[in-house]
Parts: C-alpha cells; structure tokens; sequence
C-alpha cells in the first residue's frame, strides 16, 4: 500500500499475515489491569507487559518477522545497535539457524553485549558511539552477502510490531485507547495501521527525543535533538518516513513527557507493579500517569510497556507518585 | 470442615465465597505460557505471574479475605513481619480503612520498612530479629482490642489464598500441575484444597527451610532450620498445622531445592524472562528448572511466582541456566 506520499505502508493483509507468522513463535505477553484510583483517572487502564516478551521487548517481532519473509543468506544477518534491536536480531537469527553479527558502540554497558551474545550472536565491539559500530558493520557487509533488519522504517517490520496491536485488541477487545512510546516509530506505526477504525493509537515520546513531534512540525521527517534518560533507546534522531507517515494520516501529534515524568513512571511501575521496564518502556506510561494524558472516563486505554532492559532498579523505595 | 486430626480445614463453599469476596479488590495477576524449550522440558509451562498482586506477593489475598470477613476494631489491625506479610496487611487495612500497625525488626532491610509505611501503615522498627518484634507487638496488643491476621496457619487465610488456585484454573483450564512455594504453607494449602480433584498442586520448599517437609516425615509439625537464601520469605521455623493436614490427606511430600536452584531460577526469570522475582518467589520455579520436578510431555504445568520483593537484580548478567 502506498500512501499519498508515496511512502510504502503495510497493509490490514500484511498485517494479518504477521501474525499468522509470528504465532508460536514469540510469547503473547500477559495484560494486567490496573485500579484507576491507583493511577489517579476514572478510565479502566490495563497494562500490556511487552517487556516480558523473548529479549525483553518488542522488537523481536519486526525482526522475525523480517527474517521469516526474506530467508537470509548464509552468511546471515548484520545489525549495529547496543540494545533491543541488537538483541531482537540476534534472538530472531538464532530462531530461523542463521548466524548474526551485531557490533556494538563500546559506548554501551557491557551487559547488554553480554545479552546479545547470549542470543548466540557474534558480538563485535567497536571503539565510540553508534555512529561508529554502524560505520564498522557497513564496513563489514560491503560485498557480502548479508541481510539486515531496519530497526523501525521498514514495511515488514512495522508490520511485525503490529501485531502487538491485533494481540492486544484480542485480549482488551474493548479497549478504546492505545498508549505507545514512540522512539523511530515502528511500534507506532504499526499498532496505529492494525487498530485502524478499532482504537486511537497515541504515541509518546520523551520531550528530549522528540523526532515524530518535529517531523509533524515540520512536515518531513527532520534530524531533532537526542537526549535525557531515554535516549538509549528511544533515541533515534530522524523519525521513520513510515511513521511520519501513520501520524500525518491520522491527524495526530504525539504527545511529549519529561524526564521527571518518565522516572516516575517506571518508579511507579516498579513499586506499585513490580514490572521493572527500562526508560524508554516506562514512556507511554508516564504519559497517563504524568497527566499528560487525561482519558476520560468511559475509555479504556491500554499502555504498552515496551521494554525491560535495565540493570538497575529505580532509585526511590518508595513510590514517587 | 474438620480433617481426620481436628484440624479446621476451609471447605469448597470457603474458597469460592474468598474468591466473590475479592473479587475487583485484588489484581487479576496474569499469565504467561513459555516455550517449553527454553526450560528444557516437554510439558507446556506457563508462569503465574503473582508477583504483580498488590504488594508484590500473594499475601493480600488471605490478609484482606480476613479483614472483609472479620470487620476490625476501630484500634486497628496489629502485625509483625519485616517481609510480604506485613505489607500485605497494612495494605488491606488501608483498603478496608482501619488503621494498622506493624513491628518490624530491625534487621530487615530499611526499604522494606519503608514499603509497609507507604501503605500506610505505621511502621515501628525494634531492635534485633523478628522474635523480639514480635514481643514488642504482643506487648503493645496486650489489652487492647486489636485485630491479627495470621501468616499462614488460620481457615479465613488459607482460604484468601486459595484463590490464586481458583484463579488460575479460570486462566488455564487445563492446567494439571501447579507448583508453589511453600514457608509456613498457607499458599499449599490454600491451592491444594481449591484445585482437589483438578490439577495436583505440589509445594516446593528450600531445601534450608523444610518445614513441611519434616513436619511430613515426623508425622506432625515440628520446628525445623530456617536458612539460606529464601529465609527472609520462606522460613517459617514450624509449618501449619492446615498446611501438614493438606498434605498429609493428599499423600503428598514436598519437593525440596538447594539454594544454587533458587538463584539459577530467578536469574534465569529476570534474564530470559523480564520477571523480577524475590528467592522465596522463584522457589517453585527452581524445581522444574532444576529438574527436581520432571513433568511428562503432556503435562500442563503452571508455575507460581509468588513474589517481587527484592532490591536487587541477579548477580550474573547473563543467564545461568
Ligand atoms: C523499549 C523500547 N520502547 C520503545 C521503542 C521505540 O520503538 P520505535 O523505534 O519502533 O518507535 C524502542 C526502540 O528501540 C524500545 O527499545
Ligand atoms: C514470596 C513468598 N512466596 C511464598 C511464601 C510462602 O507462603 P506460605 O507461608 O503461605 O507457605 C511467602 C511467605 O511469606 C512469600 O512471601
């Protein structure tokens, strides 16, 4: 399906093939709901517990499946990242028996390389930052053949992270509202396309990551600013065409939250919870819980926690909400 | 219900009234089905996700069933406990709006404290370990008229618990193994006498606290060692005298598990799985894990993860399983 700016979009077909696809293959994550009072609305509020997916996020889906549609070369599969999508491809790889590289910014904890190589992958790292290690795999994959998963503006993996919207509509069939985070917007985009005519997919993004926000300002996806606690994995500095896209279609601005907002966020779902997500999986519930979502009363909004992958615990014992 | 040793037993009627009584009170905790695979066995394995109860462990259930059933005096509910018991009654007070109080010994961690207190409970801290805490709350109770709520071993409590049983037949139906922690057996019992006749409910203890299990051998309670990791949870120094009365009827002996199986199952729960368990939640799991418990392939087996109360993340960063 191309959309009137001529960008490919999955379409309902796709989306459904996705998740025959996928079916089996990664976990279908539990919801939890919430009492209101606890959150401080009157709407029903349910949390969709992604982190506990296979490498501690979403991204497994888009990458497997990628690599299910495309079978990769022998040769395998290259990716640069330090975080989830390092991890998902790694995890995807070994599930289809191909091997992987991932090059990893020396920038990054070393945990999170000790993560991805326990997916089996080979992990390389290289001395600097992202752009680096992406330079590096680049380098590698020059005159190889290999394949490559983008990390959100590629049909078939927004297609994939749909399928987390079609599995949550199944188990909330009356959910009204869908709270994302929303870092390149691949989970944005494709829970938006899959719960077309069903429920308002809302993305968030951190105010200091704030690349969907700029790209709707502006009309184009535009470089913005990266930076704050979610940067790791919420920070791509251009938003995806694709989700520029969905977001301009729908008419819809995303919503931003502080970083205070988000620390409070993941303390609370820590404390209150016992669900330790990461920043960047913490985002769309500090949305509502920050204020800056207000539903009204007859909603029910789901919020999708999107990653755990963390080595620490929040820093307050008590609940800071 | 009386059992054959005048024991009082909670009967059928008991538990499901529990379950109406909590109804919308308590989270539905959820559930999450594994790959079989991954846990290097043949059965399906699904996880019962307990910890994300309010408090982080199960113990409101039978703590509040209590309370809705027994009003307390206006001077409130009175409690020792540095652990899950003690938060779980200062939160069902709260939720039935009477004031509690809680002696906690000083040797338990200050965040814990800190936890009962955000319940809103008032927190007295007594020097030394939990049985001077509790003398200072015999002490303080003498001649007042308070309200106590048993940790493990009373009808009303045994019941509150039984309905994560029921709970979780509702969620899996098939289901035809449930493991569970098991300390002073509160939990055991409630289980076993919610699921008698549907699935067979196994209680697994650490092999440094055995009380069931030498209350079985000794064919009555009798004090056991209290050690190791899951002391803080598990180690209740004598079991139940419901708890010995379950099992005994059922023909059942506790499974037992070494402290290194504890801390390989939930490292192998926070690393594979983003689920962050206290030792004496992941006790349960420890035992198919390890392969102490070995299903047959078709086999259903939920395994309860009984609580999240920790402050700390596994040591090894990758997983030891
Ligand atoms: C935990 C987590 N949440 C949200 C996102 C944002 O996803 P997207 O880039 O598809 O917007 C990411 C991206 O890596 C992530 O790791
Ligand atoms: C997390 C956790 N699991 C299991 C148990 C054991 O429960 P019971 O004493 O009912 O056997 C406890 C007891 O406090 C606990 O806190």
């Amino acid at each position: 399906m191309k959309s009137p700016d001529s960008v490919e979009l999955p379409d309902a077909s796709q989306l459904h093939q996705a998740a025959t696809r996928l079916r089996g293959q990664i976990r279908r994550t539990p919801v939890l709901e919430l009492d209101p009072s606890e959150v401080g609305v009157g709407a029903r509020v349910i949390v969709k517990a992604e982190l506990l997916q296979h490498t501690g996020s979403f991204k497994v889906r888009g990458a497997l499946n990628t690599l299910l549609m495309h079978p990769a070369p022998p040769e395998g599969v290259v990716a640069a990242s330090g975080g989830n999508h390092g991890a998902a491809v790694a995890w995807a790889a070994a599930r289809v028996g191909v091997p992987a590289r991932v090059f990893v910014p020396a920038s990054s904890p070393r945990v999170k390389a000790e993560r991805i190589a326990s997916y089996g992958a080979q992990v390389i790292v290289v001395e600097g930052y992202y752009p680096e290690a992406f330079e590096a795999s680049e380098r590698w994959a020059a005159g190889r053949d290999v394949a490559r998963v983008h990390a959100y503006d590629a049909p078939d993996v927004v297609a994939g992270q749909g399928t987390l919207g079609l599995e949550t509509i199944e188990q909330v069939p009356d959910a009204t509202t869908l709270l994302v985070s929303c870092g390149g917007g691949g989970l944005y985009a494709g829970t938006s396309l899959a719960l077309t005519g069903r429920c308002t997919v809302v993305p968030v993004e951190p105010e200091r990551c704030p690349s969907l926000f700029a790209a709707v300002e502006a009309g184009a996806p535009v470089p913005a600013p990266v930076g704050g606690v979610a940067a790791d994995s919420m920070g791509a500095s251009t938003t995806g065409r694709i989700a520029h896209s969905v977001a301009t279609r729908a008419g819809i601005r995303p919503l931003l939250v502080s970083d205070e907002a988000i620390l409070t966020a993941r303390s609370f779902l820590w404390e209150r919870c016992r669900i330790l997500a990461e920043p960047g999986g913490a985002t769309a519930f500090a949305a509502l819980l920050s204020g800056v979502y207000r539903p009204a009363d007859d909603e029910t909004v789901v919020v999708v926690v999107s990653g755990g992958n963390t080595t620490e615990l929040p820093e307050s014992p008590s609940a800071r909400a």
